[in-house]
């Protein structure tokens, strides 16, 4: 096999991380993205620059797609006609949140000129991708796992293999947003309803997360509001967004899902009175009748 | 200070565990209970049976009522009329789960004839209990958490001191109880999702408990669901019960809380269609259209 060569396309939050962790690992990595700050940024980290999807496809056997959504996906790999370019062979791997249709979707139209695709959402945030230390739940074919190994060792601690079809990977990645929007939502509920009641919100931090009533969202996302730092790491409307897709997902497979809708109104109700580009954790200023903390 | 004398009115799984604690921390510890084998089991570890609440008041300076709600908290307090023969300057220990509002009314009451109160209700669950490691969440008056430092010192692994006020314990537990519950449904709802899109169950458990889609109800409820077994450990009943009180608490306060309303809606239908006295995982069997695991 000749020398392989990666490349990113989506160089934010998530995609400069994994971008660098690869070319820390001496892999012969291409980025790309409309934003020339990014460009900058990775080229000074070793990176090689492409000047478009198009240039990075006719390089890259393995490629990363890193972009916020489906309508990004979209946009880069077809209708920009980058699909075209792509080498035939070659793996797309497909890392951003989508709905298993879509997954299954792209996978098929992909196949058509044999390209392989992972269905390979992932999670971990910022400072885990940079220190190629993300979680990857991977669904696609064993040749495409094989070909794709080195870059997925190089940005991930963790590879979940959950199947040969694209959209497994997608509908677990579905699962843990769920859980994850259902927790923030939940939390905000409960530290407000705490606070309405007169209890101190420090000591119901300190009690819960020592308690069966803890989750990683409420650990990870209080502290944020105690802080009164709304400083988005993850936004309002990346829930809001994230819950469409639950729920669409769910009403496409006649699956009801009553605590993702509640928890999907919360997001929205936080959006609409202005929060929306707040940290996700702002949902908490939904609630009536409470003093938020004011941080130290 | 004269030699103390410590009671324990219920001997059911916690309350067991409690008065057990305290026998193997060398306190004298009085039990009481309707049920005449845990009596037995009560005297066969060393401890000393009250034939009634009454006699069990009149010889302890801290009395733990371990019974499983505020019905009958108030019988035994106070419709038996036991209430009458507490020593003066005793400690009750209310470890029910009950209204912040209940707790205060108990608090009151007892303060007429100079008898101090603990709101203190507890969690960790029966094996915890029978190591003398359970979670106290207390608010009372320093003189009570001073006098019953020995007996708190043998049940638990952590007393919260959450105030001078009766209610602050039970609002704390009120939180607990939100989250847990909504935790409790909402890992059935992301489950059984996953299952309707044709995830492994075994896989699901594997990714979410190593990402943030994680809680504590999840990664100790699946489990049961995995391995198919619905003996109850808490029951469905139970989370109908504890919702209530923080619903009826909510209300009271003109607190919207439609997590845990969707949550408390999710096992009442649990119950009503016959699995109240199952484990509460069992709230899951409200969902149409999936195979759950058969266990191994």
């Amino acid at each position: 096999m000749s020398k392989q060569c990666y490349g990113v396309v989506g160089l934010g939050a998530m995609g400069m991380g994994m971008a660098q962790s690869m070319v820390k690992e001496g892999l012969e990595t291409w980025g790309c993205d409309l934003n020339p700050k990014a460009l900058e940024t990775f080229k000074a980290a070793g990176g090689k620059v492409a000047k478009d999807v198009h240039e990075l496809v006719s390089k890259a056997d393995v490629i990363f797609l890193v972009v916020v959504n489906a309508e990004q996906v979209e946009a880069v790999l077809f209708t920009s006609g980058a699909f075209e370019k792509i080498k035939a062979g070659a793996v797309v791997i497909v890392c951003s949140t989508v709905k298993p249709e879509y997954a299954e979707s792209v996978g098929e139209r992909l196949a058509k000129r044999n390209i392989l695709m992972l269905d390979a959402p992932i999670s971990g945030g910022a400072v885990k991708a940079s220190q190629g230390q993300i979680t990857v739940m991977a669904s696609g074919p064993q040749e495409a796992f094989d070909k794709a190994q080195k870059g997925l060792d190089a940005v991930a601690a963790k590879v979940y293999c959950l199947g040969k079809e694209a959209g497994k990977g997608s509908g677990m990645k579905v699962v843990n947003q769920l859980l994850a929007g259902v927790h923030i939502a939940a939390a905000a509920e409960a530290l407000a309803f705490g606070i309405r009641m007169g209890l101190d919100p420090e000591k119901v931090y300190e009690v819960i997360t020592n308690a069966a009533g803890n989750s990683w969202m409420f650990e990870n996302r209080v502290p944020h509001i105690l802080a009164n730092d709304y400083t988005p790491l993850s936004a309002v409307d990346i829930f809001v967004k994230d819950l469409n897709i639950v729920l669409d997902t769910a009403r496409k497979v006649s699956f009801p899902a009553p605590l993702s809708a509640a928890a999907h109104q919360q997001f929205i109700h936080a959006s609409g009175a202005g929060f929306g580009r707040e940290d996700d954790s702002a949902v908490i200023k939904v609630f009536p009748g409470i003093k938020l903390p004011k941080g130290k």
